[in-house]
């Protein structure tokens, strides 16, 4: 087994227990795990960081890719080993602490967290924590389901320690493509023009002796937590589908569209998933994750390509893509996320973006990540690298939450992520709005009318034309703008408290 | 003249008056033309087109670079020839129509206006208008003092309308470098890797078969109108200085620094301006707009070569500037915006950039556009180009406005055009807040400690620490968070109304 996995024999007696290998995390330390919206994290590191972190003061900054699975974070959260957190997380508990102010979460661009790191304006790595499929003859680690940041921490570490996965097969070898930017100031242009193309290394290259701790595991990643489509993201997915139809018919697009984008979870999901049933063809994906409807859309022929960052796949999904991947490899990339989320690379391939929105408000403006405006759910993640370079940026969210108690557009939304700059189209269930070229005022209308749930539409038109007689290139009535936010803290619902029913005479 | 100025000689016979050249913009078309931060505008045409709506209905789409001098956008706007205007503008007369909702006005990335008119998402350019000191041989338009989008309309529209500027020193050419991406599918990297470099051509590449119509003018581009640096200014750029300076001293910069783009204006100017005194040796700028502090930079020795894609000066360097172009030349040069605002140029060379917010909230998010949330004051412009994919986005403002009685920094923006994750360092006369690496709320701390002014430190103190009780990532007390920009609305200060005094027992 070592043979195949430590194909480099004298790393052989670097293999220690997890225990042994975590000894070398210090309390005060910066560690760099591997994992990306759940896919590819190290297995037993972080438990053995856990108990320790009983009988002794271990508090570190974790950086990851993204989100991790197996419950790393919550594990980490409740045993308060967790300081300061960046760039992504999707933890119940740690989402939490970090509600609480007890957890310092930094919220970033994924594609920038290298650069921060690289130039030195952000904490160095000591210790880098990789999950790997094996370790080549000249030590290069070999990445599991996902790339993240592994591949710049292990560069970047003073130490790195390798979790090598048994349940990854060894025939994920081949499917990474490992590349990193020259550094500044003689930085060159990245290569790639097309998703397909190869431009770095299957492994990730590094100086076997900062290997200081070897690790054998044999768990799989945590399943995608994405719902199955349901009737409202169908429609959604329809709305989008008959609009890149048009564009096609217009000749604003190629039948083949442009090469597509889709964030993390149910309704991006069900998007591409929609896509099985279009008369699209040829498409292709450069995205960050990729979902079921990704191996679908393969599986369907209808993708010729898809490149990404990570694989996250339901359970079932899992399985066959794991035991299927002579079938896959030859039509997936997965690349570190400065690569998979360069604003170079993106710019230059001209995107469909695929985003969810929390709420969007009726300028377009868009809340991915506060909650009220001040909770975060998970982080802000790719979606900026992505709606700001895109060819057409798509934000989709179902119009109303709790049951309707939510609107999810709204007059102000009340924490911006993504501005009316970077937002071209907004789908919901009713319908879709198409922002090319409007100015806000017509952007408001065109929300309004096709977007919003009946029953906030004419709140929401009302709000719209009271505020326009105040004036404004983006009329607002300052002191109302957030009260939808208040009213729902307060009492529960955006609805406007109704009247008392008049006493019976 | 003409053999000099135009040099294809066919074109000779296109030589018309500004009247006649107008009457090739018809009511409803879409125009674009020349103009960046009042460099390079056309100078007759735009007010013949006002003449003829005296006595014809005539409304257009008017795009430009940025924003034009010579009151040409006040004319145009009282002469209601603009129905919709893109994608900046700084003039109060239209200003004032696009508050009303009488003009619609399209706000946009600097960078993004031709990827869109490109791929058919804005209505295509009908005629365009653009200045030149002369024409090639071969037809090819050479800009006068900026390049901003005209060599994009000139090749996208049916009709070119040239205006050959005589005012305008035949010395200007050599200056320009024009570049186009090559079309998606089929883009390739751009590859420009350093500020001085040259890809493109020194004219605007076009078949001379659409020039309709040559206009000769002789009138100078409008001065700048940024303001000499005062106290405050001169404070900021004192504290930018002190901190690039600790940057250089703990390795994370050289005495070079990055290349450095500031925005259009006073204070950016004047920061700019206190590097001529700074130790910082060999800078280079990639910037979108040169102001006289460039001037003043390349004169002192401090500047090795400054990129942009126009020159906005005051009326005396203007003159010293155009009158020794020889010696400026070799060190000069301008672009097409989308290249000076290129998100792959800007990550590549890893930019220091610095621009003007109207005002910042406590967590480090920026409104550079709407005064009070609702009322557009210019536009975006490319604020948003550099902070974005910058090294180091620097935010810069005077702490209070109007005489004290508006806070620039705030509980809340009331429209955010950069989000806290594209924002640095904060910088007012009071101090700089470093926000790199920091949690929302040690964010806040920062800034209401390093930039309020001591007038509403205690304020912003007290609705965190209120706010804080409540919870959250970025906590905000919702009803209240807008209520300083309602207080200036309806009591004209942001400052808390004083309790009547008690009377006299």
């Amino acid at each position: 087994m070592d043979k195949e996995r430590i194909r480099l024999a004298r790393l052989h007696d670097k293999v220690v227990s997890a225990d042994e290998a975590a000894a070398l995390i210090r309390d005060g330390m910066t560690v760099g795990m591997s994992g990306f919206t759940r896919a590819g994290d190290c297995k037993e590191v972080p438990f053995a960081l856990a108990r320790r972190a009983a009988t002794e003061p271990l508090r570190i900054t974790l950086m990851t890719g993204a989100s991790l699975g197996n419950d790393i974070d919550r594990v980490l959260a409740e045993a308060d080993v967790i300081a300061r957190r960046l760039p992504f997380q999707s933890d119940a508990t740690l989402r939490r602490k970090i509600n609480a102010g007890e957890v310092m979460f930094i919220d970033q661009h994924l594609s920038e967290t290298v650069e921060q790191l690289r130039s030195g304006q952000l904490a160095p790595v000591d210790v880098a924590v990789v999950e790997a499929v094996a370790i080549t003859e000249q030590g290069g680690i070999i990445p599991s389901t996902s790339v993240g940041n592994s591949a710049s921490f292990a560069m970047l570490a003073r130490k790195v320690i390798v979790e090598i996965n048994l349940n990854m097969p060894l025939e994920l070898e081949g499917l990474h493509d490992i590349y990193f930017p020259v550094q500044r100031p003689y930085r060159q242009p990245i290569p790639l023009i097309a998703p397909a193309q190869r431009i770095g290394l299957p492994y990730i290259p590094i100086d076997p002796e900062k290997i200081a701790a070897i690790v054998f595991t044999a768990k799989d990643d945590s399943p995608s937590n994405a719902l199955p489509p349901d009737a409202e993201t169908s429609q959604i997915a329809g709305h989008l589908n008959d609009f890149l139809l048009r564009e096609v018919r217009a000749g604003r697009l190629s039948p083949s569209l442009q090469p597509l984008q889709a964030g993390i979870g149910t309704i991006a999901n069900a998007v591409l998933h929609g896509m099985v049933e279009s008369p699209f063809r040829e498409l292709q994906m450069y995205s960050e994750v990729l979902q079921d409807s990704t191996i679908e859309l393969l599986d369907a022929g209808r993708l010729a390509f898809a490149s990404a960052s990570s694989v996250t796949l339901t359970r079932a999904v899992y399985q066959r893509f794991l035991s299927n991947l002579d079938r896959y490899r030859s039509r997936l990339l997965l690349r570190p996320q400065e690569i998979s989320n360069h604003p170079e690379i993106l710019r230059r391939l001209g995107l469909i973006t695929i985003n969810t929105a929390l709420e969007c408000d009726i300028y377009g403006n868009v809340n991915s990540t506060h909650v009220g405006g001040t909770h975060m759910m998970n982080g802000i993640g790719g979606s900026g690298d992505f709606a700001r370079n895109a060819h057409l940026s798509v934000f989709v969210t179902k119009s109303v939450a709790k049951g309707g108690d939510i609107s999810s557009i709204v007059p102000m939304v009340a924490h911006v992520d993504h501005t009316e700059h970077d937002v071209d189209i907004i789908v919901t269930e009713h319908g879709l709005a198409d922002l090319r070229g409007l100015a806000p005022r017509e952007r408001a209308r065109t929300v309004i009318a096709n977007c919003a749930d009946p029953q906030y539409r004419e709140l929401l038109g009302d709000y719209f034309r009271r505020a326009c007689a105040h004036g404004g290139q983006t009329p607002h009535l300052v002191e109302e703008a957030l009260s939808w936010h208040a009213d729902f803290r307060d009492r529960g619902t955006m609805q406007p408290a109704r009247p008392a029913p008049a006493l019976a005479a």
